[in-house]
């Protein structure tokens, strides 16, 4: 099955059925011709979110327009209920980086969350959504990331959902190795928060460390960078709790 | 004891002793001073990947030079056994990234193996060695990766030391869970490969799975780019055979 997939795959917002036709026009017609290089005849893999994956064939090509044809579905929708990233925006490439590698790496929200540390105060939505579009699109997920409105992390404590648990990366080293509280997890949903460059303040750490539904955890004896901590703290999850026994055939 | 570590640590070749004096001309003068922004008194921490971390103070700056003593040791000097990374040569950030990353993540070599869809046929050992030295100060660790000569793919078997496994990620799907396999490691010492972009061929690949060192593994079901890969193993190896049940304190 996996090798029947076609690399090339776009995300559409539209309801995705068999024989429809979907007249693309502007950026996506764009990305079809020009950066992809598909022509009349070629194939490609289309999802939405919501109704799996679909064959489509390109029809005609014009000047800033491409009409599809949907054949078949290739794969039913399924859920991808990975964990969310908390993370503090970081420089503009930093941030970039998480949202594509957190995507590849199954997470279902991403959440900026503004620390006392955090260096960018600002956060654009819509690039975030894009880099997690063209990153969904490229490791053949099912799902968009869910992108939240960034969140103080003093105001986070009332706006967390008290069934999920929040595993907090303790750069103190005061958690307990996060290989360790994944392996041993219950079940229950999950979100990682990862800090700033600069880490957390003392009394982030030690507000965070009361709440009821935080745990916190440690990545090693080495210093890692924020993003290295974000990723680390994905791959732990999918490693042990999430869905790396499954294999890219399924 | 972490906490009394200077955040600011120097890479030095040179043998450190107590009380020794150093005159550091060029290129460390202007890090010291002009990347660091260090002036007369500051601490920071020296090491050379022999003799443990110590603490330097600054005696006096000038054009171009820097007068440091060293104080006394922080840490003595200790083995840190992680992996080996074999990994195709990326474009420029993509090997830089590399680098930086596996470096955090406790690498103890750094070999570039050329494949048949290896895009990049030159690699800058030189350049390398820099971005590992750069992250090595910025993480804490005692040591430099080794940076090895890159090889070919077909040439690994006759220089590969037959105590070692070679743990091959396969992005066909066709290895066992990465997690599992590390999880029951019997304790050899290890190298991971990592693919190019666009993958391994499938005649490299049959190549690989029958060599007696190899053993194949599988990173889920979503497609990694080649540097997520990368990162991915080497977490998995750290969380599950290495080093992060220690914490930063030790």
């Amino acid at each position: 099955m996996s090798t029947s997939l076609p690399k090339t795959r776009l995300y559409m917002t539209k309801e995705l059925s068999a024989s429809l036709k979907i007249d693309a026009v502007g950026a996506p017609a764009h990305y079809l011709a020009g950066v992809l290089r598909l022509t009349r005849g070629d194939v490609l893999g289309v999802f939405n979110g919501r109704d799996g994956e679909w064959l489509a064939r390109i029809d005609s090509q014009g000047k800033g327009r491409c009409e599809l044809t949907i054949e078949r579905q290739l794969r039913p929708q399924r859920d991808e209920p990975g964990p969310w990233l908390l993370f503090a925006p970081i420089k503009k490439t930093g941030v970039d980086f998480v949202i594509e590698k957190a995507t590849e790496l199954g997470v279902s929200r991403l959440w900026p969350v503004f620390t006392q540390h955090t260096q960018s105060a600002r956060v654009n939505l819509d690039r975030l959504r894009s880099r997690a579009i063209e990153a969904a699109e490229q490791c053949r997920r099912l799902t968009i990331p869910d992108i939240a409105e960034p969140i103080a992390l003093d105001a986070l404590e009332s706006h967390w959902p008290r069934d999920r648990r929040l595993i907090v990366m303790d750069e103190r080293g005061e958690g307990r190795p996060l290989a360790e509280i994944v392996h041993h997890f219950d079940g229950s949903p999950a979100g990682m928060l990862v800090g700033p460059e600069g880490g957390f303040a003392t009394s982030e750490l030690d507000a965070l460390a009361a709440l009821p539904f935080v745990t916190r955890a440690s990545l090693g004896p080495r210093i890692l960078r924020a993003e290295t901590a974000a990723i680390a703290a994905l791959v732990c999850w999918q490693a042990l709790a999430g869905d790396w026994n499954q294999s890219l055939a399924q």
